[in-house]
């Protein structure tokens, strides 16, 4: 009605209040388009999901139409339909989870049900009801309180509610036991088919991959936190520009991405060997990433309201504490790109140690300038020098969480193997080594190789940026 | 076998092996009986929503079972127990989201679907299934697709999933339209009876209100900002008492609060009215409290680094700074506690903004000393002056914070009708006005009659504690 009316508007137009009804319908279905327009664009991996549902549920669909495969199955068919629809999750990992928790908890549960009904067929016809009320409702309940323990409800809360499920149908259906067999058969391999077209399709056909999707969004969050230090660092000559809300907003994000970092986490430990990760990849390092990046992003909202305190006509005393802020806080901030540049090319994170360091020894020279410059050789105005202190304050906080961000992301290069950046200095040192000339110091932790030998790693600068070429790729 | 065992150690004792895993299996018990009777413990509720599934699903597996009823309703008497395993939550609002999503959702659905069959059955043999096969992908990719806006995400996701399920079954089921009506009317029945069980149980029998709980969170949340405000404030004496710990840890739980708040306020937005809230409650003000006590907590975050800064032998001017600082945080405690405790007993919310006064005060006092006292003046280690400064500038942001919760937390009594605290002198303020002889300058916000009338409010502190008292017993 409303869209006929809204085609014939300009041709007839002879009512106001219809054709503000049609103005206000027009903007609401370009309001729509538009947010679903962006939806895909922002991620398209949700149309391809979309339609992969739709194929998967097109598929098993034939199961329960076309009769010769309907006779066989009967209206177990329809269980093929209820799992696709219920199991089929946007990553590898949801999907793989809900099929292996419904699997196994049918299975049990089926096994539990037929025993329980053959107890109670023992009872008598009159004990046979209520021992079977009973035992559904013993089950039920401790299952139900299972649900509340933190490490059932993390992996197996879906499998222990298809338990309680299957178990009141099988017990309660009131068959005997020969039928119930051939029910549950009936019933396994529809499951079994429909939960197979899930994983297949889910595997084979555009992959999201939760495990995946943990790293990149690790990585994002980091650089996020490094924007931030080098907006800040930078921010004198930056404020006017467009940049300016995002490097400022970016932290925010991370502040809120506990949740979806934890599904994450669970998800992508059901999942296979997929890419640069093996099964079993330590996942859990990422979470330990998550809180402290969390902990520094804290550190930036204090920061944020010193954004603006420079003083228009700076004083000497002011200059010389703002130089090494500065140097803290663009340094850290390239520590932290170095970081996540690191995390998204999985290779091991050899500058990030050096950027560190500047911003340490920055740190130190800025100790030292409050140290030596007694304070009754200050002439300035006290409203001015307290931002500036606490600035600092706050910066000294975010190198110590820098720091940890640095080790932690170190501890998950060594567990999962990250490769090591092969700049032409280090290859040639090998080679050095392998030729017996130069004496091994160590070849795990590479900036003390490279600062034993080169004295400096600063030439090594630009590898990153190839090797990130390299990756994309891929 | 284990257990056996485990019964016949003292007995026999024969093998130091058998020992070692009954030791070990034992050890495991205890943990778990233990773990179990903690998670009782923490919220009885747990084990009495146990003890409701169970009770919903034996009832509602007797409709399946005895045979009258059996032969009534077919294989259809299935629906209600799956019914009432899947849409049975913890809450409330929980349970009736997901009930009226399943019952909207499978109307609508089963509608469409009836159409959709009829449609292909115009198409003649040969297009049936595939005008089924298309319109069952269009169907199922659209849905899943609405599935990512997040408007529907959070209401109405449940629905959506339903709706795409019960479309597939009953376009594809193969039945004539006639079969499709009676199978329709059987199942819609049971579910009905699944869905009415699950309601009436979770709303009549120890119900668990999310709209209750979402309150109590955020008031308990307010609270733990206070006890780090005046743990904070009383740091000195406390330092050595066993609270340390916990307060320092309980601002910790507010930063991860977000996704419990959001899912609570989700479920209490379904939810009828309930002891001292009405249907459509202003709930989502309760998550702008939490934002801005987020933001609060990480100010406290940063502040924590700095509660063992207080130097052994403090020089004059610290100890200048130091009192201030000390007043801003006690008051700011204070404040907060006010406004949990209204919150908690749903009453105005009148004497925080005295201590938000007193506070910004102190925070004057500090200024007014930093302004005066010129650093020439200043003969201290600078070292030991700059964290001072630190935690000055911080405590003022807190100040800053803790305002805007008192206007968020005022804002939500304005909307929610909070009750006024019926203090004696307010009593009696009111009847002198009801009477005419004091002309009424402000009725709504009462710190602003206090003040004009009584000059100050100091009297009222009592109040709210047996205002307390009587919602405990309410």
């Amino acid at each position: 009605m409303e869209i006929d009316s809204s085609n014939q508007e300009k041709s007839t137009g002879s009512s106001g209040g219809i054709k503000a009804i049609t103005g206000k319908f027009k903007a609401n279905v370009v309001e729509i388009v538009e947010k679903t327009k962006k939806l895909g664009q922002d991620d398209p991996r949700r149309v391809a999901h979309s339609a992969k549902v739709g194929l998967a549920l097109t598929l098993v669909s034939f199961f329960y139409y076309f009769r010769p495969l309907y006779d066989g199955f009967g209206q177990a068919g329809m269980w093929a339909i209820l799992t696709v629809v219920v199991v089929f999750e946007f990553t590898v990992g949801g999907t793989l989870s809900k099929c292996l928790n419904r699997g196994f908890a049918t299975l049990l549960a089926g096994a539990l049900g037929i025993a329980a009904e053959y107890l109670a067929t023992l009872c008598g016809e009159k004990g046979e009801p209520v021992l079977l009320g009973i035992l559904v409702f013993i089950i039920a309940a401790t299952s139900t309180f299972m649900r509340f323990f933190p490490n059932i409800k993390r992996r197996y809360d879906y499998g222990v509610l298809i338990f309680i499920l299957t178990f009141s149908l099988v017990a309660v259906s009131g068959y005997r036991v020969s039928q119930i067999i051939q029910l549950a058969h009936q019933r396994l391999s529809t499951i079994l088919i429909g939960a197979a077209t899930c994983i297949v399709i889910s595997i084979f056909i555009c992959p999201v991959w939760a495990g995946q999707d943990l790293h990149n969004l690790t990585a994002t969050n980091i650089e996020k936190l490094a924007s931030f230090l080098e907006g800040f660092g930078d921010e004198g000559s930056v404020v006017a520009s467009k940049d300016d809300k995002s490097f400022l907003q970016g932290y925010k994000s991370v502040l809120n991405a506990k949740a979806t970092e934890e599904s994450l986490a669970n998800f992508a430990w059901w999942e296979p060997g997929h890419g640069r990760f093996k099964f079993h990849h330590p996942w859990n390092q990422y979470l330990k990433i998550g809180v402290l990046a969390r902990e520094c992003a804290c550190h930036m909202e204090a920061l944020s309201g010193y954004i603006h305190s420079r003083p228009q006509v700076p004083s000497e005393f002011y200059g010389k504490i703002h130089q090494p802020c500065v140097k803290i806080s663009l340094e850290s901030g390239k520590a932290l790109k170095e970081l996540a540049a690191a995390i998204k090319n999985t290779i091991h994170p050899c500058d990030a140690e050096t950027h560190v360091k500047n911003s340490k020894a920055a740190a130190n020279e800025l100790e030292s300038i409050l140290e030596n410059s007694s304070l009754l050789s200050i002439q300035d105005d006290v409203q001015e020098i307290v931002p500036a202190l606490v600035v600092a304050s706050i910066l000294i906080n975010i190198i110590n969480c820098v720091e940890e961000i640095s080790d932690s992301i170190h501890e998950l290069s060594e567990k999962s193997h990250f490769k090591n950046a092969n700049s032409p200095e280090k290859q040639q040192q090998k080679q050095l080594l392998h030729r017996g000339i130069v004496k091994p110091i160590t070849d795990d932790s590479c900036d003390h190789v490279v600062i034993e030998i080169h004295g400096t790693s600063e030439d090594n600068s630009s590898v990153p940026a190839t090797k990130k070429d390299e990756a994309v790729h891929m």
